[in-house]
């Protein structure tokens, strides 16, 4: 797949700083949720785009490393792109860089699911299509999640 | 009104603390939000069970005084009492203490309305008497907020 | 006092929303602390250049009225504007609107300490000029904080 | 290693919760940085003590699966072991579960380093002895983070 990922600009806020006078762990995951917000947005229209198409979708599983640390107010790129696309499973590389250092990486599944039954449900074409223009490779460690 | 606030113990949770080693002033929202569900629980059940009924609640206003700080890993007292039961408007006085001193204090005023249509419905007789086991005197500068 | 407030953009975060579909309280108080944090970088550099130069900066008091929601993916516009400068008290107003119509707004209260004892100390010239041009009128209830 | 984790109970807060009515996948990795709190208090009084006996522990990585949801005020029980210690390496196992079934379980990564120079510090025998007691073996998928 070709390198298209999606990027943006952030700001480390005061209130995700912990005592360390770095971001708190657990917010680099939220990033990364922000990152499929607009994922969706520049893929398909958005999020609740999908669910009123049929589609609803579910995290299942991440994966991140901590390499280096965002202080507060400094300003970061993220990055995210495509790196599988299965049935029902859609595998997202992240990564949180300052002047092209990686800082923090993660990988992100999701599964699709029907919005009724949350029983799993295969990615549409125009799913598949919208997403696959922001394909990308992973270079995360063995460059995947556990078990794939 | 007897002094009949309802209380509980709370630990300050690393990432709650900023990089100033103390718990962020957002948090202290949430952990009063926390206290609306310990009240609505003794009160009546549940916030789930007053929506059953036909009641939803939601926060108008809130007011916090940042008297001292709470540390990483501090325990602390936390404390709600119903200061005010209007037709629709319940206010409710918050404090976060440590060996009687008290380091963070705040009102919040909730309105119950009509879970369809979100306008305004008058408090019925068991969500009014549930609450006034709870009830207190408030203690915050005014003893109000601005404009009661 | 002139109108002159800091206005920036917003878009509420997925995780930002709770189960109402709406941003949660709380959250509101950290967006308006990044306010700080935007008034402080265009004040007089940063909030670190403030430390940096003798003078530490503690909230003491929020007030905030919740008048409408903004729901996940909403893009909103949040301004602040410096309301009253006492000798080490600085009292801003907030407001998060959508096309006009203010959804929630509201007031803080910070006090210049020294960084090294955390007692008070007065704001100097460089603070109180920074400060001074984004001076604007509260619209606030009565305009204040309670005992103001 | 025989199985001595570290239980607590934990109810899903209001403000954790996303639109999806159910806590929102960030917060879990805050639940398990609440984890390493207690499995510092347990092993060896506490993080600071750590911090003062010379040893700094940061956060390189985390692995999380999202099995079923947690939804408002459900109480979970959550537990922590110990998975491996290395040389300046530990991997704690984190499940959350209710009524004996797994929702979400999670494997992190710690590295003890000098609290002044940063760089990587061997861990000492009071930190490995009081970690030794919290001894378990992981049912995360492969039983562990990829590469190891």
């Amino acid at each position: 797949m070709s390198e298209a990922p999606l990027t943006r600009s952030w700001r480390a806020r005061y209130g995700e700083c912990d005592q360390q006078g770095v971001v708190f762990n657990a917010h680099y995951l939220a990033w990364f949720d922000d990152d499929m917000t607009e994922l969706w947005r520049a893929a398909f229209g958005s999020y609740e785009a999908a669910v009123e198409r049929g589609i609803e979708i579910v995290v299942a599983e991440s994966h991140l490393r901590y390499r280096a640390s965002v202080r507060f107010d400094e300003l970061v790129q993220i990055e995210v792109a495509v790196t599988h696309m299965g049935n029902t499973s859609l595998t997202t590389h992240h990564s949180v860089t300052r002047d092209g250092a990686v800082l923090v990486e993660g990988t992100l599944r999701h599964v699709t699911v029907d919005p009724h039954t949350l029983s799993k449900k295969p990615m549409p074409d125009w799913f598949r299509a919208g997403l696959a223009q922001f394909a990308g490779d992973a270079y995360l460690g063995s460059g995947s999640l556990p078990g794939q």
